[in-house]
């Protein structure tokens, strides 16, 4: 099933939608599986022909399966560079598939919760995501896919030590389940390195937005395991889920902190950050993420009142270049970014004020 | 003629209208008279006794002319200490007569154009204020109001010297001629102090807002006469009439430079200042008075149309600290302050707002 791309444009994807579990600090939940099929060599040994070869096997053993025949299937070398990078902008693919080479595509559930990624570093990587703090639902969608997949391909897979895939971190389950947090009050009262050190002790990976390399822009963090060998995938599902609970407790008493020492600053600097970006002509997308931040702070704290959690992850998403571009629709320079982003937030949130004003 | 300082609170006084010649750049234009009562002694050597002879002397002469027997007569010493200041804001008074004491008055015409100072540096001060750029009207009202004092007083005057006054920098006219310029784009572009050196050449001075050692906040720049002696009055007043156009020329050319050379940056600047404005939940009087003189030079721009320059004028005076208790109706310390000022801008500024898109 093909898709345009600018159909996906105007919609939310579903970790956008600001409806899950503890959705006012916790975005995302994800949880991806790499597996290798075990007729091919690992795809840095593979030619243009092997890689070409490996997509059409998903691509047509996809089609025989009832339940994932309906997915957009994109080939990712054939898209114009700005399309890839909005798939990586919603989190449908990564940043290392945008930048590789040869046959590689994504296959997408129109809900954007499943993506599946054929000749990322592995031959395929299987991504599920839900909205807020959801491991458990995401955790039986993946392995309900995983098992769809396994029963029309075969994976590489070695009795002792498991899926066998590309870089030997990932030996073993091939999982990695991760759940996005937004800790502004953590990373204001200064505690943010202290929760990522306890983390580092237990194994745990800290990551911003874009996941490894990629800086914590905005007051994300993604939180991950670091181990696929030696745990049953239910332990490594268990390990982030236990510990989210805790950090969410410490972002809350973070926030209840910042609102008894002083509110009025609290509330100055978030209702500040929200006139800024009512108000600028030209604005890059670095300031417009930590400004977001705040309002999305502040509207999960009351102190604002025209808009969701749903607006700003909307804005997050829609404000990156590559959405500008499509949004737009045509090519910009940084420039030009600047100030369409900054048109695209005055009009966004002035309509939402007059929204509000009508109700009220 | 005795008034309620209240009555004032909501007005605006003449600076503040925004109504005269060039408005868009000159504030205000000024002509003060410095005059010294022969029978008294200078008010460094006065008693007590001699300052209330003083003080009453002026009202009862001033009772007996027809034109200047409705002014307000304010007894400064007895008003509460944010009464004087507030007075003060509206640049009816010095700081010195704030500061100053013993026995000492002002006199005020209801339209808030003329104010007679009694009991200052000298036993009378003539100050005459017009909106905008109209030295030649000052000229004439003040003239006739020292004429018809001086039918009626008996000013210390020496042949050779001229008028007499406390201080030796004042002798001769007692004239000092000034007008305030509001040159944001001079400061921008840097070329402020450039044009400062040109006019301390020519033997003009160049204060802040609120005179004398007065800090330029707000880009406000009063320019005035530094000599007052062996020079007639016309002499006098047509040296700072005839420079004014010039640093008129150069603050339109700089804006029309910053225009050419990046209107977006600019406008940039600009919007947000206003966004600040509209949503700050605390701000201090500087800051407040930094992107008001942003907000100005947008309203002269054209790049914002919710204001008027009698907004900005309004604004500028009402949030200052005096005025806010005022309006307030009591006293309130820093932090009450900085957060009634945001309070105020943001309810003056969402109904201005309201109001332009009522008319849209």
């Amino acid at each position: 099933m093909n898709v345009d791309l600018n159909e996906l444009t105007g919609r939310a994807g579903e970790w956008m939608k600001g409806a899950g579990p503890q959705s006012d600090i916790v975005i995302s939940s994800r949880i991806r599986l790499a597996r290798n099929i075990a007729e091919f060599p690992f795809i840095r040994r593979c030619t243009a022909t092997d890689r070409a070869a490996i997509d059409k096997a998903v691509r047509d053993r996809l089609a025989e399966v009832p339940k994932l025949n309906d997915l957009y299937y994109l080939r990712v070398d054939e898209l114009s560079d700005v399309d890839r990078h909005f798939l990586a902008e919603r989190q449908l693919i990564s940043r290392e598939l945008v930048e590789a080479e040869g046959a590689r595509s994504v296959a997408i559930d129109p809900g954007e919760r499943l993506s599946l990624m054929i000749n990322e570093e592995d031959h395929l990587r299987i991504q599920v995501m839900k909205s807020g703090f959801d491991l458990v639902a995401a955790w039986d969608q993946i392995n309900e896919v995983d098992d769809l997949l396994e029963s029309k391909l075969t994976y590489a897979f070695h009795d002792k030590l498991g899926y066998l895939t590309a870089c030997p971190t990932n030996v073993g389950t091939g999982m990695r389940v991760s759940v996005m947090l937004h800790l502004p009050a953590l990373v204001i009262t200064q505690q943010i390195e202290k929760v990522f050190r306890s983390l580092q002790k237990i194994n745990l990976a800290v990551r911003g937005l874009y996941g490894e390399g990629s800086q914590a822009m905005g007051d994300f963090y993604q939180i991950s395991n670091q181990i696929t060998l030696g745990r049953s995938e239910i332990e490594l599902r268990n390990q982030v889920h236990d510990v989210v609970p805790m950090i969410i407790d410490y972002e809350r008493r973070a926030r209840d902190f910042l609102l008894k020492q002083n509110q009025q600053d609290l509330h100055d600097k978030i209702s500040r950050a929200y006139g800024i970006l009512r108000t600028a002509q030209t604005i890059s997308s670095e300031e417009t993420m930590h400004l977001l931040s705040s309002v999305r702070m502040g509207v999960n704290l009351g102190l604002i009142d025209d808009l969701m959690i749903a607006d700003i992850n909307k804005l997050f998403v829609d404000t990156q270049p590559a959405h500008l571009q499509k949004l737009r629709g045509g090519p910009l320079d940084t420039a030009g970014r600047n100030s369409e982003r900054a048109l695209y937030l005055r009009r966004y949130l002035s309509q939402k004020e007059k929204d509000g004003a009508d109700q009220n």
